[in-house]
């Protein structure tokens, strides 16, 4: 674990000594406030190891990451059945596209796109009944962090400037994939995009993919082993929208980022890691974030592949 | 070791005991003459342990399977200079479609859709002097098999039936992303495809992938280290089409498969397997063969995620 | 006229004649309790003649018809500005696709899809104080009947299964494209689909395009000679939506159609002719009325090509 | 008549004093060298009168205009049936699209873009023993002018740079929808789009789609009045690529446009009209040519609708 902090460290000064070349994410008003230039990073290992550095207690908008845990509780209750309604295919297009979406008949090709995380708002609003509380309880216990909550602010802002998701979530109940009423969908969905969390939030939570699905520490199994690996392959073929091969390809880990300017990655059976530094490139990744996590894993010479 | 073999054995009975559900492909006239129950598996270890079970010494044509063999000799001799002509990305869409080549000015999405193999066999033909037998020996010696040659009879026929290719070499040409005369790049790239080998063949010579690089036995570098890692990582995005997200979502492993029925997948560190069954599902994948490796990583609960 | 009058009899039967191969349009519900065998036609010429038969007295609702005099009343108002957020290409695609909104950056294809109408809705929104009023009152004088009114039934109806335009009108906004609140749009949107009208009313009304922008009988400039010509050119190349070079083709005169039934075509300085049979062709076109029109310009002769 | 001349007048002198913002077309290297001063206009009216102006005696590469001439012959021929190969639907896509040819499964969406020209030359070489002597003596009768002829330096620049069309004739067989050889398909085509006629010429060749089907002074019915209404049609929806809706909204007569820096107008009944300029603009029409039928047809108030 030594290793991991000094290695950490090392690129984590390099990537500041760079020049970040990204820019703030503008459509969701609020999160252009941000200082764009925070960067934190936290890594949470299975021997339950860990570390920080930089701004890694400071919170952040979860943003799209979110859809990795949506997802989870979705694949936890309602099993398999859960992939009629959404495919698992990369989606060669921009995350808030609605062209492919058209050609396939309102079927979303995987759920990290807006498009499939509306789908899985969808089926937890049906079949969860305080859907709210119970998916900031279940994120709370995973990162050991009560304080956890959405950010009404963030979420106004989203519902303010969401024209775009409004559209999708419309498109996809004319399709009849949607089976409420599309505005409380979409009101579950801006709040789960609005909560906060820092790094160290982030990696505790996300250990669980690292861990087979048992909660480090209590020997819970939250998720199978097989919905753990296959949430992990769908992470490797959509987690960075369409940057996802480019990410297999540099970083060779399975993981996800949010237009919040966070990046996490698994590696499993041995750690989650949180990157957040808020400027993007042109793709909607953090740059630094990219930057950082290709040399960690080419210096640790650790990836899946 | 003995473990594999039983794991495997079990399953192929498995799966010789369902229904075969695929169909034979029939656009390449030669490739229907095909015995259609034919089907054979062999896996090698990095630990040189390797075991085969029915048909695995009949020899099949290679078909797709061969353009992670024609991007591993480019990205070896002409290095990252080549993702300036093809990128790394899921294509989200089948095999042939010229689709995506017209939104993105003629780069190739990734390199196994056959635009992508056009272009690496491009690459090819302009750097290597007697290409056809450069690309012979690099195989012959890591199969460990000096027979091993092209089919004239099947690339004939793909000649003969192969428009759609003819069309997209032409298109290329038309974005500039093809130096050499589109004929003799198609005869390249038809030759490619045409190669006979059998489930032996392909485990050895795709153990490389598992080797990081390495020759087995022979301590000899083919690929770097991050060079064989990269491909890995697309063979993991891109290696199956548009069924590339269900083979990582099922599967677990990086892989390629070939309408010829061919499957190879890869255990980064640990192996190298191939399937082979004629019939394919809608998808163009081995309808068998992708039931064995579901079955097989799920029994053997190994897969990299 | 004692000609039309013949040839329209004539027509008339041999189409009551032929099987009505169409279908009722079932996605506003209102509109499937039409009596599905409903046809009448009416002509208005513009030396003021007339002839009606069949079921040319009984309302019918408008929907996509309105949205030629939506146009009229922006342009003749705004002027050439309009085109700025309206193209008037042929869109190549089905009324209510999203698809080429979005590779055009929100900018309709032409004002008589869906997407086009919307944001004419919104302009005259925009700039006119009492929208609904004045386009009543626009319509009222044209057709001569002050009956003509919104029924709220059917408005209604679109409104709770409107998903696809909600998602069209969000869409638009989302792209700068609407200044409205897009649920005011809609509203307004929904609203003039939902006029009742007969076929006497129609060809009364657009008997203005037929007339050089004029009003029969009142000498009454409403339309320049110049914005009369570019709209009927419009209803040339777009009124149709993917069936707009069929109509050319086979009936050779602008015009218009409605899910509703109806069918209005201009021959310029000649008449204005209206069909309405509800059921539908598989391009949402009444069947009996594109077999009448054929048929009527066929024996006729005149065509304005 | 006098008054076409004078009106003519008048609008070439206007054209010529304002800024000619078009661009030589380079892709078919031959073209490049033309004087892109050259500017000439010539009338056919179909009571004989006839009236140019300019550099309308000077020969040009009639390039797309051609499309309407081997369609006529196709139709004159074959009839009806050649309309199960190729559509009469605006495409909404640039004249040598792949995209929607893929959509339709290998079904042109008109006769007027590349792909739908490429097919009606595959019907006439599948039908006529001698199809390029029979096309030229089919022009040279209707221009009254023995010496038209194929220009072998356009047709082999065209070969030379060809690739798109080459890639679009080959998919098209792919789909079955090229009986011949593709090369010699693509022969015929590059020749027919080789042609080099003057204003003059054209305007008497296309004189027939004026006429109703007939040959001026010769009372010689070429095709019948229905299916020179029809032609007269698609050239109105399709006659401009995707500028076509344009073309009608400004022009509002049906026309053709070649990248030699032809464009042909007709009026039904009355005359067809020829400009010749060779600098194109962004759509691939004349820059001049747009300029100054949009002023004649605003002058002369004569348009079709």
């Amino acid at each position: 674990m030594a290793n991991y902090a000094e290695i950490i460290t090392k690129i984590y000064n390099d990537t500041l000594a760079i020049k970040d070349k990204g820019s703030l994410a503008t459509y969701i008003s609020e999160l252009a406030n941000t200082d764009s230039n925070k960067f934190g990073v936290y890594i949470t290992t299975v021997d339950d190891a860990s570390f920080g550095i930089g701004d890694y207690l400071e919170s952040f908008s979860i943003q799209s990451i979110v859809k990795v845990l949506s997802l989870a509780i979705a694949y936890k209750l309602f099993g398999e059945d859960i992939w009629k309604r959404v495919d698992v295919e990369p989606s060669g297009n921009s995350f808030n596209s609605l062209i492919q979406l058209e050609a396939d008949n309102g079927i979303p090709r995987n759920p990290f796109i807006n498009a499939g995380a509306i789908v899985t708002s969808d089926i937890l609003l049906s079949y969860l009944p305080d859907t709210r509380k119970y998916f900031l309880d279940f994120i709370r216990e995973l990162a050991g962090n009560d304080d956890l909550d959405y950010c009404e602010r963030i979420a106004d802002s989203e519902w303010a400037t969401g024209y775009r998701n409004i559209a999708i979530c419309n498109f996809l109940k004319s399709f009849d994939n949607i089976q409420n009423d599309p505005n409380e969908v979409l009101d579950l969905y801006f709040n789960l995009c609005s909560i906060e969390v820092n790094c160290k939030d982030l990696s505790n939570i996300f250990s669980l993919f690292a861990n087979e699905g048992r909660m480090l520490n209590k020997n819970k199994q939250v998720l199978t082993k097989s919905q753990t690996k296959r949430i992990n392959a769908i992470m490797q073929t959509c987690g960075f929208y369409d940057q996802s091969g480019d990410f297999a390809f540099r970083v060779g880990l399975p993981g996800k980022s949010g237009v919040g300017g966070g990046i996490v990655a698994i590696h499993p059976e041995r750690y989650a890691i949180t990157t957040w530094s808020p400027k993007l490139n042109e793709k909607g990744n953090s740059y630094r974030g990219m930057y950082f996590l290709e040399n960690f894993t080419t210096e640790t010479e650790f990836s899946i592949f």
